[in-house]
């Protein structure tokens, strides 16, 4: 089989792999959909930075793969050949308690964990080997493109959502409106916020949260986003703010426009932040939560909530390319003028 | 000027009472609406009911009063003449613990907590003495009659629904669909819940919660309710449930028609409930809440929200009397043939 | 070797069976601790009582194991030969949703669900075959018969008190002074409760709980229960209080003797509870949790604190028998004349 | 009677000034304690910062008065004549949001929240005139100085530590032991903390926190804070983390220094914070508090748990004086050189 290879210098190799084999425990997938996350883009395709979990191993790229199984190893107990999945996107030891709680993300063995795509093969092939403890039931409801999207991006979204809580009763402010900040829009709007504000710097972002209407409003980053914020919520700010921008200063934009006892958490990654505590968060009592991806066991609740609300991730993909093609969606992807990129198989294309 | 008593036998009396005049920390309100609550019916209309903070001391009826500040005493701070006001229809001391939580509902002082319409003289007639303490501001996209509606009925659903949450993560069941129930399902549609469903045994009131559109499906209650609730969510049962008919029977549905991990919350008064705690609750891990009516800083948060909202309490009020009808009000309300009732003066009268 | 069964006359029957051999994933234990459970004296020593999940199907009992491993078969990746384990007492498929969770009590997969002693062969032999998904470490502080007590017993207690939470601030009433009881104290203890209150009917039981020093007052079961607890926090009620008795009245104490805003977990096993919602949990805001079993993290996170506090479990077993005796050993249990009874291997019969 | 003022250059004047003559719903006290809190000789004494709630309006200073009522004007309903009572520092509308949810500190009203000893006349003086619903009963068991730190010291300790909550589960990291970090560490122990770190700069205080017996281990302020607390904690960090020391680094080492899914809290006024949300809290799912002051009616439930801890926040007191040496008492607390620092009446000199 064909795979795609990320040597580092912002190009794509496509190579030549064997089909892998099931062993005890794991699945073989026919890959149908396997999108490209930001980080793929930040730290292995233009160079291989990060070492350890965050290092890639010279494998098989794309650690958002969605497909069909067509083989099953001994032993599985859940899954069995022809079933459509989503996989979890780390393959975590499955025994520790990081594991046991479902949030193989955070994995504490160093033999085990590895992550799809960054150590071990991903899904930029035509198959996939997969343990079947990382696998997630793709409902007939949903399609292969929405469940690749659920796996990263959307589960992790959906988490930090749930530690906020997210209901009728808030505004809600996103800060940073790229494919994770447009989840966050999605699932608030599904989850039932009052109001949804938007704050990015690039125009075209802005005008895809509009267009789509996942915004009720949206600002241009600036100094005054917060008195702007403000007037939006009758000078009393949002009851809750998310951060998917991982810029300093919209971060603290986050903190300081969110009301007396509110919550903000953060999704975006890297970087640093800077605040005042006093006027901060101090004196209106307010809450900043850290969030990490997600556990298998709340990603299968999400899945089981996008059929209820009838949402489409993939309604967020812009643009997808067949496997032989993959060198032009790395490349588009980095440029940034996109929704989110996907690779596509079989009845996928379209 | 003009009061409605309640002799406890069924009837009415309109009788002459002096206008009072506001003391220290008091204002005089001219009522224009007031509200009859299923609890005047059932514990003072019929017969006198009750002792202590239970009992009708023949004061003025209506617990349920809205209207204009007419004349502030001394000491005011922040409400002043001209201002649109809900009345909080308990009257707490202000200081004890409870008073201090803002839940003058269950303050615990025998001299001070007296209810408006049952201890001290209450929204039946043409003006009311209030303590400013009481009051929550009325805004001008809400009417009077919607201030009505929001001291003891939303404000009491409201307080519930904090309790066990209510966002587009859940369905919903609400057992017992009058006033309460009702109150229930539209503020559950703008919490965001996914599905509302409604069990009553009333043919009118189910009638009236598909027309109103506040129920997804309704069901005639019965012995296989929780089997329909299970059909109706693909066998999991609903996330959250509201008993709202302080039935036996209907307590037990709402707590076995709720998921694993799920809530309930009971708001009906009165009766009792009989259950297996091993499968009803353990084993599926549930959690069952009491509330009661709600806090003042909570109701103005519910203020609020039902102007961002447009949420208008007053569409639950099917029928409306002049204050000198307040005895067919009052007979209309004990025969159950209608939705909510309102007395109302002067623009509230239409 | 031998393995202790349970026919279900009030008997115990040792017979020969074959030493197993671990396969995937698989470990094979020299048994060294097995308490005995009130749920085999219930619902399979004096009969067979249950079905599915519920029912005991003829095979080696015992379900609260803890032993040493002394052979790994294929595919283990975190414990080895020579590793002091406890086994979670429900073997589930591991991939469900509820396992996933952690909670393989309520696995969802009909055919891999398997308790222990009851499904699959238990504790009560010389050799113990479990998956490896199902262990616990076991630190070197505590001894195997700590270690037996923590699955069935002190794990379901530790999950309650997380869900209503214990500290200083609380005073708290245990109903039911048994094993698990008594295992609430020592708990309790440990996280700071501020006061402990037991009631129980068996004078024997109230003694060994004041004897303990676990109870700082023990009260006879009797109509003045909620008094009494009343006149033993200034006339408030307890902040907390936990069923370990399954007893209906004592189950509606525990309810009535909880203060304002307070929390009642319910743990005992069985029967029914029967209350007036109104006064005993609407008036007061009061919340009831049903709370079963724990999962396999939240089992390591309390093996983490019995180290961390210096907690032995097996404080509370009061008689050890050899194999050979587990006839004496449940006779002893179904007598319910002693705290908790173990069978024990090598060096921990003593 | 006589009244100490700061006019702003490090000293302290004493003036004659009228006794008080209580209106409306005032009482008057005979001052009995008056304790320093560190923002007064910040903010205050050395020179006049801030303006607004933060500005000092030339009135009698002390914001932690603690004594008698001697007279009560009309309207009181709750306090009277010969009751020992605490103030709540700050005297709020009572009728705005805040104040009605008891945190009167956050009051919204520009013309009626005054904090006694910066816009009102505090309790540095023989007699005080206070708002009867700024009172908290002070028992029996509790000194007069005991009460005087309930107010704004113990108060906004208890206040943070519900917030993150904790109980023997938890190991808890203090930075900065100044009075604050005294009275968490003292709280903590009381909730049921499992081992308590602190950290400070200032020998003094490192050495009073081991001998009041507060802190388990004490290490002095530097770069490997973090790597020392995760050597005392088997390599996990704590589960909970309090800043008391407003200082940029040592909040940082709060953060970092807490463990996987760990709340910190952030109490020390002033300043601000720099750190790396990725490795700092969301790769490990951890949460930061802000939490200012308290509310009355928190205030009332810690003083009943003192009461039952036996907890005397007056054993933080190192010195007190008289009111004609009020100099000598701001000075000293000014140098440093103490612990908490209180001005005394009648028989609480001694």
């Amino acid at each position: 089989m064909i795979g795609a290879y990320l040597p580092g210098n912002s190009t794509t190799e496509l190579r030549e792999a064997p089909v892998p084999e099931p062993g005890h425990g794991e699945v073989l997938l026919r890959m149908k959909a396997s999108t490209i996350c930001g980080s793929d883009i930040r730290c292995i395709y233009h160079e291989h930075l990060g070492k350890g979990p965050e290092g890639y191993q010279g494998v098989i790229a794309g650690h958002e793969p969605s497909g069909l199984i067509v083989k099953t190893g001994p032993g599985c107990r859940r899954f069995s050949e022809g079933d459509r999945v989503i996989v979890y996107h780390i393959s975590g030891c499955g025994l520790c308690n990081d594991c046991r709680r479902g949030y193989m993300i955070s994995c504490t063995s160093a033999k085990y964990r590895r992550a799809y795509g960054w150590q071990r093969d991903g899904g930029m092939a035509e198959f996939l080997l997969a343990e079947e403890k990382d696998l997630i039931h793709l409902p007939g409801e949903l399609s292969y493109a929405d469940g690749a999207q659920v796996a990263c991006g959307f589960g992790t979204v959906y988490e930090g959502l749930r530690k906020i809580g997210i209901s009728g009763d808030d505004a809600v402010l996103i800060t940073g409106l790229g494919p994770v900040g447009l989840a966050t829009a999605a699932l608030c709007r599904k989850l039932g916020a009052q109001r949804i504000f938007g704050i990015d710097v690039v125009v075209e972002r802005m005008k895809l949260a509009k267009d789509l209407g996942l915004c009720d409003e949206v600002l241009a980053s600036g100094a005054d986003n917060v008195d702007q914020v403000r007037k939006l919520t009758g000078g009393f700010g949002v009851e809750r703010a998310v951060d998917c921008s991982a810029n300093d200063a919209a971060r603290a934009t986050a903190i300081r426009a969110t009301r007396k006892w509110g919550r903000i958490v953060f999704l975006g990654e890297g970087g640093r932040v800077e605040f005042n505590p006093s006027p901060d968060i101090i004196h209106d009592q307010k809450t900043i939560f850290g969030s990490w991806v997600t556990s298998t066991w709340l990603m299968e609740e999400l899945v089981e909530r996008l059929v209820r609300w009838n949402l489409h991730p993939a309604d967020l993909v812009t643009h997808r390319f067949a496997l032989d093609k993959a060198g032009e969606a790395y490349a588009l992807m980095a440029s940034g003028r996109c929704g989110k990129v996907a690779v596509c198989f079989d009845e996928e294309i379209r």
